[in-house]
């Protein structure tokens, strides 16, 4: 990442490249209250720009004559890159500590349908040894014929799961409106894989003094996952952890294709703590064991889990959610690849 | 796509399925208010669904004993679907009709970004033919440290283009507490590529009294497509059109890559125009000319095109905005080509 | 592209870089015979490298200290770059002229099943007014199961469909060991998308005195595929000609994705004719016409299209085939369009 | 996975098919020898086909009137599926089993570039408890400058390497003349990604003797890569080994994107062992341990790591490859995580 006066653009000229060349992108750079800095090798001249990166960016400078390529040097995120933060952050929620060295678990139910079902789940969730509830009562579903969440009631369902537990709870906010309400209710607002790139929702979301859970776009790259990260940081917070939750590919086997690389790539360019959702990148149950150990193994500082007391009866993803049979088993895998990789559990939150 | 009473789900049983097995398909889909036909082939048995096919999705029907697949039939839009409209539908854009039958260029600048700049290329896409002006004064940017927009003194240029011209005009929305403003300046809202699950916003949208532009996510599937259209059409109107901007692949020569399969492919699918943004599909000027000839030839029913004054002034995509040079030529292909194609040129709005 | 003696690769240094840091990269480079020139900006040292650059490549140059970026500059491909060869090549293919200027249609069976099938193909093929015929002996089918092709039988029908329409042919090779054999029955040999890194198939393509046509790999970049047609060009000849044929992304709608952009862009880079195979993109009948008429707008020198006269028999992908009842008025369209973009049909082989 | 006299194609009528669409349906399957089981439900009717699969699937069936969907029922694969293998097969290289319950390290050299960088890498995989080694003799590059191997000079290194550390080899095989010299020296024979779908290669190494290890091609579906290794498997021999190594993806901060999910998935479908290259999936050497311990964690049953002893000299790859100091506590890792999945080291070579 670059500060303030470093090189971040170079403009490379081919072989032909006279002065007058150079000099015209030297003007079409100062034009825009940049500074243009010429390295002249033997064969090729290559021109360092400096000053407005994001408004060197809009100028046609690859158009130029004998311009052979225009290369973005440094990140074009400052926040949450690790080069100015070399110390990874710890994100609070509700007490809970979610970061390197440490391995969190977050579970469950996906949709609060029910006050017996969710509640019921929440019991599940702290059988399991998880830390932080989730339970979203705004639903965000491609059909509009779909079961769309309880939304007032389902936040209130989720403040008896967390008194009932003694867990912080993350739950999903849809639009700006909604923010401070359900900031009222949850310890983590989580936005969703389609909302990375609503801004509006972002910056309410990062002016709400809670921590924000930010799932990547199921088509975004790493850097413009960052960049959304950066969207809610400059509201004031750099209290965001981020969640890979599986990436749109070619293979039609499951529903999105888990990204696994991303988390050890991503925890290389950003100080943010990096998690996973093993049930929505698959789709299927039978993938939801091995991908959660994979993410853990990779070394993920958290992973968030759906269960379900009863699947059948499931208004939302039924057919991702792990019963009481599949948990108990799965934890303490997770919890022994953990420790081979060298994290220990996280504390769980003290009870009020 | 089927109708209230219709087989949309059929539940394929593997030949080792016996009663019990099909038994238990039955009792769980009665269990959810559904309807099951059983099918006893010779060797293997299918069920098919009849009732909320929403709520069987949620089912985990793949994992009951001895069940093969389940496959969805059937299409999950309704009020969007071409084949209960077989008549395709022409939008009013403030006098502008823009469907099946006839070709409109939709022309103007990318971001406004001053009276001046805005105004002069109001007067280029007049001189080119065009027939609909784009500008937009809200701008969704990868980066919070790119421009922005002008937001409300954008709105207010923006009117001032459409009195200068005569010509009826699009805009991006950004989020659902600005619909209304913008509906008050612009006669047909566009919804971006970002946004396209955007599902408040969407409604909202739906309910301005608008016409409404439905850009494709940049990594949705037609299916989603249009799923996204038939929230806005839930609000009470199908006076939307579809715009393919370019999807997401390996590739990195360009930006985007258009998907110009999408334009046959929707229109067989839905009554909707769908129209294609060359300049936004590429992001490289070199590319808008033969993209925007190649989605007349595909059938579409609107182009839309970036135009600049000066492109080395702009704050927002300079790199592919076409400039007075440009436009003569390539409108007289693209009209040619219409021909070629038995589209006739769209009528001019009458002016106020 | 570069010449021998450019710089082809950029080293970025970050801003931390010292002098020690610089020297280890320059020592890395000579050490493997290049040279390195430092170019010492205000802020940021950048380091041209000059020599063997598929050698740098393998260096571990980003891993070394300080280092902030690897860039190659240049083109990786030499004698298929239009670069050097400013002239776009015309491919003569047995009397027909394939290239800039001009427009072609190829057109046959899918596969030759048999004499009868294929001689009526062939005669629908002339009544479209087609230059070239395709007719495939050798098919590379995803599973075992499939038809195979008849083979030499095949070869030799090939040969009676050309004797009998005047006709010159082409078809797919699959092998290193057929490239004798089919160069001797057909006028331009056909590598097929899964053979595109095929490299011992493409060197004896490019030794067997016929031209070539090398289809994109269904997942390869453009640069890929150039460096591709660089392994038939290195072997003595540089008559070849380039077949997009769709490319595999998210979108489930259609077998492949014509990527209609690749076509001005590759035609950006390369002097090398570039076609466009309608039929095997979209896998869907109802495509053909729409994307054949896209890819004429966007400038492909060619177009290859499925005939069959009676595809509910076909062997080998009967849904994409067009019956005499489509091809006409296709045909009309398209010689329209070919001249809306300036390109006049090509000529008729002279009869031998 | 379906069995001769099986229906394995499902036609679904659309709800205005009368009893003639129906027929028609019926007399194209007969036509081609087929069998047609039509269950007419109360609304929709269904019809499924018993016959040759791979036939149907030619035929154009959805472009007949009123059919709506043509689903194709059960697995094109056969020899490899598990349906009709439950047990899991174990892969017998040079006495080295691989498979279920065990897990087995493959390390060595990228390219074997001489004899004492080969002999030295091998002698680290050794050092890291490997129990094959890998080493390549014949390259396959997607550029023709790049170094493309010591061919049979590099058997022979191989072969040393063999002797002097008592393990079993595994080294790759370009093309289908090459099969049996390379047979004659290794223990396994791997086909790249680039060649998963080269049939007459596959062919030839089914007909080897020799176990084969057939990477999936970098934008190859499940599926495909399972027919694929029936392709082989047809030749007489099921000791087939498939490696995962990273497909295609939008994503470009590494060169592929590992699909983790295909090791749980593909091992739900078939027999065959299932093992992960976290070398070349990433291209990027910090990437690889991270990788590593995930595929482990996710149920490979062996990886196979790029070990260098000096990565600044390499020819091939050298981005990627791991040094002495990288190895030691990533194999303790790997062990630790295969302990807590329930999986038991390989049990090395008994020595000739």
């Amino acid at each position: 990442m670059a500060r303030k006066g470093d090189i971040e653009m170079v403009v490379v000229m081919d072989t032909k490249a006279g002065e007058a060349d150079i000099d015209r992108v030297v003007r079409e750079v100062e034009a825009v209250g940049g500074q243009a800095f010429v390295s002249a090798g033997k064969l090729r001249t290559v021109i360092g720009l400096v000053g407005d990166t994001e408004r060197f960016m809009e100028l046609p400078l690859a158009t130029l004559p004998h311009v052979e390529q225009v290369i973005r040097v440094g990140k074009p995120y400052k926040l949450v890159a690790r080069e100015l933060h070399h110390e990874a952050s710890v994100v609070n929620v509700g007490g809970v500590g979610v970061g390197e060295g440490t391995f969190t678990i977050i579970a469950g139910p996906c949709a609060i349908e029910s006050e017996a079902q969710a509640m019921e789940a929440a019991r599940m969730a702290q059988e399991m040894g998880a830390h932080i509830l989730r339970g979203d009562a705004y639903k965000h579903r491609s059909s509009p014929y779909s079961f769309q969440g309880l939304a007032r009631r389902g936040l209130e369902i989720l403040k008896e799961m967390s008194l009932e537990t003694g867990m912080p709870t993350v739950t999903e906010v849809l639009e700006p409106a909604d923010v401070e309400l359900v900031a009222s209710y949850a310890d983590l607002l989580r936005v969703g894989t389609r909302n990375m790139q609503n801004f509006p929702l972002l910056r309410e979301c990062g002016r709400s003094g809670k921590p924000v859970m930010l799932k990547r776009g199921m088509a975004s790259t790493i850097e413009e996952w960052l960049m959304a990260a950066e969207y809610v940081a400059r509201e004031g917070s750099t209290d965001i952890i981020l969640c890979e939750r599986g990436i749109r590919t070619f293979e039609d086997a499951y529903r999105n294709t888990l990204d696994i690389s991303a988390v050890p790539a991503a925890k290389a360019l950003t100080h943010l703590p990096v998690i996973v959702d093993p049930s929505h990148s698959g789709g299927r149950k039978d993938l939801v064991a091995p991908l959660a150990r994979a993410a853990v193994a990779a070394g993920a500082d958290a992973i968030m889990i759906d269960v379900h007391p009863d699947p059948r009866t499931a208004l939302c993803d039924g057919p991702q959610a792990l019963t009481r049979d599949d948990i108990a088993e799965l934890a303490t895998e997770l919890f022994a690849i953990a420790e081979a990789v060298g994290k220990k559990p996280a504390t769980h939150a003290a009870r009020g």
